[in-house]
Formats: C-alpha cells, structure tokens, sequence
C-alpha cells in the first residue's frame, strides 16, 4: 500500500508510521488523517500486530493543523467540497485511545498544537530529551480545543490550561514531570522495544478490555467530545482566526505584530 | 476609587490588587470581597486591561477568613442583618476562573484556608521561596469546603485531601511539585512580566473562550458550587464549630487543648 | 477477639492490623477481607480509637488475590456455596475511604495487584525506600478493575493507566512522584506516631464530613463502583482467564510460556 503522507513499516511486533511530510515541517492535513486510520484498519485485521509505534522526522514529530491548507480551505466558497478534518482529528485521537493495540508516540524534537494531541491519546510517550511541546493555538485566536479532553487526561487540569493559556513550549524535562512523556530516553526505539519485552505477553482481548474499562474510569464522554468538535468548528469560522492566519501564511505576519 | 482592604494599582497591563489588611494578617471579610469584585468590574470595562495580580502583604499573602469577624457575626442574633459571605467567596473563586482576563496569584509568605482558594483559583500563581501553604480548617471543624473543587481541579485529588485531612503547611517546592504554585521566583513581579511578554498576547473573546472552554472540560458543575456552599454554611452553623473559633478568638484558646 | 489471617493490636491512638499470612505472601482472601471489617467494625464503636494502620508483613505488604483459593472456587461447580469476595473487597476499599477514622497504609516491599487497592483506598500511605507496587493483572487477562477508581483518584489517570498496561513494578520513589506514596520512610511507624501528633486533633465527626465531603469533590460514584465489580466478575469467569490462574497455580506454568 502506498501513502502520501506516511512512511510504514511493518516490524515484528506491528507497525511503524513514521510521518512523512518533512516539507510541511510534518503538519496534519486530512490526507494524513485518513491514512493513520488506514494503516489502523490494516492492524486491527491482524491479531498477531499488537503494537503501533507513532514517530515523526529527526527533530520534528508534528507541528500540528497545516495552516496553508487551512488558509486555502477557508478562502474558497463555503459550498466548495473541501472539508476540514475536525471530526476525523477527533476520531483519531478517540481511536488512538481505544483500538486494542499499544500505541506509543516515540518524539524527538517539537511538537506544536495537534501534534501534542496525537502524543497525548497515545497509550505511552517515550521522548528524546531534546524534545518540546507547545500549544500555540491561543495566540491565533483558537484553542486546542480537541486536544485538552486527552491532555487533561494525561497531565491533570492546572498543566493542560497552564499550556493552553501561556502557550509556552515545556521542555522534555517538565513533559516528564507533568507525565505528558512517559520516559526519556536518547534510543526512544531501543525503550520500545524494552517495553515491548513485558507488553507482548498482553492479549489482544485483554488490550481491548483494558482500554474500554479506562475510559468508563474517566471524564471524557461522547457528549464531551461532541463539544471539543463544536468548539474548533466554530472558532475557525471566526473571521479574525481565518484573517490571521491567512496574514500568516500569506505575508509572514502575526497577530500580535502591529499593522 | 478608595478600597478599605486593597492596595488597588493600575499597570500598564492591568490592575494589581494587594490585599492590605495587615492587622488582621490579611483575613478575608465580606468588604474584601466586594472590593475585590467591585476592581474586577473596572478592570472588566476595559478591554486594554487584560492583567490581574493578585498580592498579599510581605510575609503574609491571605491567612483565610476573619476568625473574630465570624465570631462577632455568629454571636449576634440570627435575625440580625450582618451575614457571612459564603455566597460571595465562592462566587469570587469562580469569577477568578472565568473573568475573560489573566488572574495571577502573586505569593509571598503565608497562604492559609481561603487564602489558598484565593490562589487555586487564580489562572497562574507565582510564589517566593519561603512561601508556604495551609489548610487549618479542619482543626477547628471545619472544613474548606468552597477552596476543595478548585484545589482538586489545580493539584489533583490526593494532594488537596492530603493538605486537608493532615493540615499540614505545604512548602513551596512541595507547592510547585503537586502545581499549587506554577513558578518559584525570588522576584515574582519580574516573573509576571516576563510570562505577560506573552500572555499579552491573547485578547479578551480568546481568553473568554479559553476560560469557558476549560470549565466544560473539568468536574465541576454549578451543582457542586452549590453542594460546596451548602457544606460550609451547614459546618459553621454548628455551634461545636462557633464556640471552637469563639473559645480562641476571646481567649487564646484551641479546641485541641485541655480544658 | 482471635483473628486467622490478622494480627491485631491496639494501640493509644487506635488499632493496628498487621496482614499475617506470610505462607502466601500475604494476599488476599474473603476470611480477610471479612476480618478486616470486623476490625473496622470495632473500631467503629469507640469514638477514641481514631486511628486504623494497616501494615503487611516485612518485605511484603500483600500481593493481591489469593489464586490458589481463586482457582480452587473456580474448578468447584458453579452452585457451589463458595463465592468470590468482589464485591466484598470493593466494599472494603470504599469503607477505608469513608470510615470517620484516618486509615494509614504502612508499606515495606512488595505491593501487588488488590494489595494496591488496599494501599490506594487508605487516607496516608507511609513506604520503606525498598517498597514496590504492581499491577500484574493484564498478564493473566484481568484487570485492576477494583483498584481503578480508587488509583486514578490518587495518581490521576496516566499513572494508573500506565501501571496497568506495562504491568512494571513502580518503585517507592517513583510511587511517591506520583502521589501512590505520601511518605518514604525508614521507619514508618515513627512517621505515622509523628503524623498523629497533628491528625489526633481531628474530631470524629469531622472526619466523617471531610471523608464524606471529598467523595462529592471527585469521581467515583456508586454507579462507577458497580461497573468496576461486575468487569471483574465478567473477567473473573472467563474460561481463558481461568485457565491461565490455573496453569499456574497447577505447573507453574505462565500464560506467556509457550506450550
């Protein structure tokens, strides 16, 4: 099977997708989407791949929502039939929560907005120590809408706003500490496949018992993250979030830069 | 405009509001209550004002309610006009978390009982370092019953039931630990404006958003505001609880000690 | 009062239990959990007995349900009088957390699988620095589903989640980290003489409205309780799962061993 946005590997204990759009500095568009949960499908037909490891380019794990394409969506007609992927950002992280196969993010380097949010629903993070998270969604306008439900999960209430509200980038070090990494480690592949040594003797029922129990042990509801999607459909509608983006992407300008 | 229990300044960023009761070692009543929502009106009128600092005297930020205030309150008849302010405190903590503009908690010294509600609440605290935190209430029979939803929300469950039950001071590296405290800063105000570098970044309708948006992904509700008033209401209403505080307030005396 | 699986002391401050059942590691069974009720149920009927430690015994402090009684109840027929203690040892975690006592886990060593739940469910839990706790329950295709709520209650969800899906021992610094441990103690029983000092001016009642007034400020509702006792019950009657306790109980043989 070929992909556009992904590299894929399959390994002897299941897949590994790397995402592959170094020129986009590996932003999310839908195309990636679609095909994340591609090769999700392709797991999920075989028992004996038990493990998805998530990792992105040599000092970029994913930057988040590609704001060209947002920009170019948002400047056709309303009627056009290009769609945003809101829901299926949304269904991804859900999935990433649920399917029952590990899932472990492997970062090294920045992780921006969406890209923190792919980490954060994944079942364990391990991060190279020069590895950063930020959410910087704030300062366009919007918010990390769909990210905070598996953030909040993840790091507690206070971390999750803290980054949301300073949009400040947290350092490998503090990621630990807050639990938004689970290791550290300079060979992330060498900690998977020490944990892989104890996660392989977990079934593939067992995986799927586990995951649906968690979720009954937690906050996050369908009514919930039928609000995060609402949310980030209706601050990119806002006609200052799509003016500055666009002044981003057309003109090089931030918002906050005087005019 | 003159306040009776605040130090009110205007910043360039905003307003800074110190707590300026240092006879009474900076205790909360009802008029420090007021003043403090009647500066969060002013400062909401204005677009331009989108900073609040909250300080305490040095050594001193807020060592919780007027214990002779309630007393002389208590022992008057119950048909009289003065009332506590149960109601106003609890609605002062939600106001911090949703007034579409940044609550920074600056720390010097003692926090105690509301004093700590008055900084869990707060979007960011930053504390010196022999800055310390406590939680007396139930010591007395009481309970800090309106502090508890925004303290579970700020440093999870088990901390802020630890800080209760043993009553215990927290220092402010356990503080920054359990994320009470966000930063420790031998200068907290040159703290805040390195962090307002960029939250000045955010205008009023994102910080409303954001505000908004957090709350409807956390545990509390207005009915647990409500459950949360209701209980100190019902606690000091005790007459075990009265004469406690009254026994201490006339005579020096604590409810752990012989008589 | 003659206790077969305790050893019981009381103490100025109230009772010592000391799991006492070294020839199986100290775990679990229905006998008792019973007798850790009626323990309880002393304890309940003297408003001076204020202080309820559960201790193990040196090197272990229990490590979870007993399987070889689980395996010899599973092979007897299905109408047999003998019957699994879930919904017993659910209702006692539930009772350590509502008991108007202070219950202290005195921790020294291995910590497993339901012996978490004991050390989860208690108010303080005090650990020697060669403590360590573990969920070891997905290796045989169960899961914590009792110890869940109370875990994620103290650690959050990632810790627990975490711990459950690794099945990796977490070691007492760590544990402390995370918030499973309050204290690392050379000699926990100075710790828990120390902490008294404070925790013995709290009143009966006023453990009672704390321990009552934080079960409305977090999560678990009787609904989530009764959801964690019948996944257990489900997984428990899983042939597969059965199976799996048996093999070992029987031949020492683990379900990840190839046959």
């Amino acid at each position: 099977m070929a992909y556009e946005t992904l590299a894929v590997e399959k390994t002897v204990a299941g897949m590994t997708i790397t995402i592959n759009r170094p020129q986009q500095r590996n932003s999310i568009n839908n195309k990636m989407l679609e095909e994340i949960n591609r090769v999700l499908d392709q797991v999920e037909e075989d028992d004996q791949c038990r493990l998805v490891v998530l990792a992105g380019q040599p000092g970029t794990f994913c930057t988040g929502m590609d704001l060209e394409e947002f920009s170019a969506v948002k400047s056709q007609s309303e009627t056009g039939p290009v769609k945003l992927g809101s829901n299926l950002y949304m269904a991804t992280l859900k999935r990433f929560t649920l399917v029952p196969r590990v899932v472990i993010a492997v970062v090294d380097g920045q992780v921006m907005a969406g890209g923190v949010g792919l980490a954060a629903a994944s079942d364990l993070v391990i991060a190279t120590p020069r590895s950063q998270f930020c959410l910087s969604e704030a300062l366009w306008g919007l918010l990390p809408a769909m990210v905070t439900p598996f953030l909040v999960r993840r790091v507690g209430f206070q971390a999750a706003y803290r980054m949301t509200l300073t949009t400040a980038p947290v350092l490998s070090r503090e990621a630990l500490e807050i639990k938004l990494v689970d290791e550290i480690s300079e060979s992330p592949f060498d900690s998977v496949h020490r944990l892989w040594l104890r996660l392989s003797k977990l079934s593939v029922p067992t995986l799927r018992n586990l995951k649906e129990y968690f979720r009954k042990m937690w906050l996050i509801t369908e009514s919930m993250e039928n609000i995060a999607v609402s949310e980030i459909e209706r601050l990119s509608s806002d006609p200052k979030v799509i003016e500055n983006i666009s002044n981003y992407v057309k003109y090089g300008i931030f918002p906050w830069d005087k005019t």
